[in-house]
Order: C-alpha cells, then sequence, then structure tokens
C-alpha cells in the first residue's frame, strides 16, 4: 500500500495542521523615534507596529505583539516584555534573528522563547524604571537624548530620603497624570532610590522598583524628588503628598527623555 | 575745564581702540551629524563653522576658530582644544555661555579663557583618544553612534600584548592613512591599553596617549588590534608592521563613530 501524505507526515513528526505557539520576548529600544509602545492610528511610528511588521513579514502572516507596559513618547526600554502567537515552525533563536534582521537599529528583540503555558505578560511581580538625571550648569553633548538636563544644584542626600518615604504599599492617586482612568490606584513601591554614578560626576540616577504604575507616576515621583533635591520642600512631604491623593500636591512631570523601563520580572 | 572723551574712557580704565584678545576654549561634540572639524565649501556641515558662526554672532565680527585636532567625519570630542581672536570686551565666562546658546545641541564649550601669551594650539605635549567597541553578537541599542559592534569573540589578554608594543618611538608611516602627505612620520606613543568596562560588559574601552596622530592612525590600530583580538594574528605582528612601514601589513581602518578625542594636553 502507497503511503498517504498524512502517514509520511506523522512518520517525520510534522503536524498535519499548522500549531499556534505562544513566544515571549525581552525588547530594548530607544524611545527617542517613537510615539510609545502602543500602536496607533498611522502614521503614528511606534515600537509595537514596527516589532508586529518585522515579526508578520518573517512568519508570513498578520502578527499581534502583546507587551507588558505601554511606555511613552520618548520612553525607553531595555527590559520590556511582550508576547506573540505564531504558527512558525522556527527554531526561538532562528526566529528572534529574523525579526531581528528586519527591525531599524534602535529596536532589537534580546531573547525569544516559547511562552510557558500559564505565563500571564499582564501579570507582573515586579517592575523597574531608571531616570537619568543629568546634574550639571552645562547641557549634555554625548547622549543627550537619554537624560533629562537639570542645573540646580542637588540636595542627594535629601533626595534619598524623599524615596525612601515611597516604599510601601500607597494610595499613588497624587501621582497619576490626568488621563489615566484605572479605578485601582493602590501600588506597592519595593526599592526606591537615587545616586551619584561616581564621584562629581554630573550623572545622577534614580531607580525605582515596584509591583505597577500608573500612567506618568515615575516621572512624578522624579519632579517631586527634583523639587526637594534643589530645596525647595523638605523630604517628609513625600508622605503627605501621598496622603492627599492630589496631584496638585506634587511636583511637575519629569521629561520622558530621562525615562528607562530596565526590567519585568514574573 | 571739561573732561574730553578719551581722558573719561582713560578714567574709567576703557581702551580707546578695541584691543584684540585671544581665547583659549576647550570644546565637546557628538561628531554624528558632521563632517568633521575642518571647515570646507559650503553646504559641508562642520563642528569648526558652527563655533565660528556663533561665535561671530556674539563679537559681532568674523572669527576664525583654529582647532589642534582635525577630526574625521563622525568622530566625536570631549577636550577638543581651539583658540580665537575678539575684540570683544565680554568677560570670557560671559562669552561662553553666549556662544552655547547659540550653538546646536551636539556642540559645546566646556571651558573658556584667555590663552597665556606664548600658548600654541598646534603645540601640544600629549593628547589622548578613546574608541569603543561594542563586543556583543547582538547591535547596540542605546549610544550606538559612539560605537563599533564587532560580534567575534574577543581575546582581551592579546590585546593588551599588541597595544603595548605600541609604547614608544615609531616611524608610524604603516598606520597611516593614504590621503595624509606629513613628512614626519614619527610619533611617541606613552600608553596604551584596552580593557572591558566590567565584568562581562560587551563594551571593551580602547585609550592611546600619544604625542601624535598621523591621519587614521589611531583607527587603524584599533582595526589592527581587533584582527590580534580575533585571533586573526598574533601581539607581536604589531612590532612588524612597524618595521614593515607598509600600509598593506596592518589591519583595516576601523570606523569613525567608536572613536573620541578625549583631551588635549600642554
Amino acid at each position: 500500500m502507497e503511503p498517504t501524505t498524512t502517514t509520511v507526515l506523522a512518520a517525520a513528526n510534522v503536524p498535519a495542521e499548522p500549531v499556534m505557539r505562544r513566544f515571549r520576548m525581552t525588547i530594548a529600544y530607544d524611545g527617542t523615534a517613537y510615539n510609545g509602545w502602543q500602536r496607533q492610528p498611522e502614521p503614528a511610528l511606534t515600537v509595537q507596529r514596527e516589532i508586529e511588521k518585522a515579526a508578520g513579514s518573517v512568519v508570513s502572516h498578520p502578527v499581534t505583539v502583546c507587551g507588558s507596559s505601554r511606555t511613552d513618547q520618548g520612553v525607553h526600554a531595555l527590559g520590556q516584555v511582550a508576547v506573540m502567537q505564531s504558527t512558525t515552525y522556527l527554531e526561538p533563536e532562528v526566529l528572534r534573528r529574523a525579526i531581528n534582521s528586519r527591525l531599524p537599529a534602535d529596536i532589537l528583540i534580546r531573547t525569544l522563547d516559547i511562552a510557558p503555558t500559564h505565563f500571564d505578560v499582564f501579570m507582573p511581580v515586579s517592575k523597574r524604571y531608571r531616570f537619568l538625571i543629568w546634574n550639571d550648569r552645562d547641557r549634555p553633548v554625548m547622549n543627550r537624548q537619554y537624560v533629562y538636563h537639570y542645573y540646580q544644584p542637588l540636595d542627594l542626600a535629601a533626595m534619598q530620603a524623599a524615596c525612601e518615604r515611597f516604599v510601601g504599599t500607597f494610595d499613588y492617586e497624587a501621582f497619576r497624570g490626568r488621563t489615566d482612568d484605572r479605578d485601582n490606584t493602590v501600588r506597592t513601591i519595593f526599592r526606591c532610590s537615587v545616586h551619584r554614578s561616581r564621584g562629581n560626576s554630573p550623572l545622577v540616577i534614580f531607580s525605582v522598583e515596584g509591583s505597577g504604575f500608573l500612567y506618568h507616576m515615575v516621572r512624578t515621583m522624579v519632579g517631586t524628588v527634583l523639587e526637594i533635591g534643589r530645596g525647595h520642600w523638605k523630604p517628609e512631604r513625600i508622605s503627605d503628598i501621598i496622603a492627599s491623593k492630589d496631584r496638585q500636591q506634587a511636583g511637575p512631570t519629569a521629561p520622558a527623555q530621562g525615562l528607562c523601563l530596565q526590567w519585568i520580572r514574573y
């Protein structure tokens, strides 16, 4: 008896029907040129759309990429996490390289693997953001798209004392941007600190790790800590601002370009 | 007797005739957007011309800026040194800030003072260049305009041994670009080293300090050291290449974007 196509495929261990697999990715991008992560109506350039275009052209079917954090226009990432589904037979590392070769120079898939069955990209345990401040009388020349230039002298000890007041579980309503309509504004901050990169360097690094963040929350935290750093407010005021639940009490929203999503843990 | 204008000016210690003063500057620039330092026929964009335009508009007369190093297209600087003459009465720090406010974001005058009488911008004691290599299987995403992506694994110990062979006074004819027509090709290298920025970082830093450098000399040194780093040649070969005085014996010229003029000493 002649072997049928089905029996040949079964013998070769190739499924007769395309199998949908779910891939998990860690993504780095320089957000300077993008209108944020989230896909928007054309002609807005977004990181999500660039990855969907590149991945779709590799696997030859339309692809939807779901990211964990909707980073804003101009915000950078070293460790955005996203998932996508595809029927491709390509091995994950081959798929990663193929997508990278079609992505622009300012986006890179750093890792790509098969997502574990119960992996939920929207349920991270913790996220870490970093904000870079160029604290010098002169504007920065190199790396200027990754820092916020703040020329007033800063009291780092006062800023650190302010940062420590963010640690805990609080209602962060006062640090929420106006266009955020999420009901639950309670978040847990695990760590928050600020330091000068070394000695007399103009580079000041603010880091915060938490269960999640509201819209503009990190940038408002930074803007508020800078008010304390320049001596306008005392560090204790952080607790009063949180208690007030009033956005008017907090400092200004620091600009996007200093912000970078460092990692997301599950 | 009524005081004349001249006696009033003399009493106020203001010279009646404009006095030409010579200013010395330390300049930083991101070379990405420029066709190098040296002024060229329009429409080429050069760092020199941008500074002459900005300074000229501040002091209200045409200004010629003389730089110590003619950095190539795409090469960066943290410490270019230059002089200019002007009749301006502005104090040096006021003049510095005024010029900076008219310069584009990728050029900055870091210091400006009155040049000492015998200061000769073309007679430095020593110059230091740095070259950044991004040594990773994946291309860089952040800071990508300041590094050369080199994906092959590198033997840092072999590269360091190669660097040490450059130290001394040698005829560097073999490391000279073809368009360099200087007669004297003897230069002294005081220090040359290579190291990984820390631990497992993909960033490898090549540094060289010397009395002066020929056209494309640092980039040819880097290209040659990389040939040794990837195991193609042995470190000892450096001495043979120098002795050969033959450009064909050295490695390729590494790309400009990794190179940065760090400082010039007098």
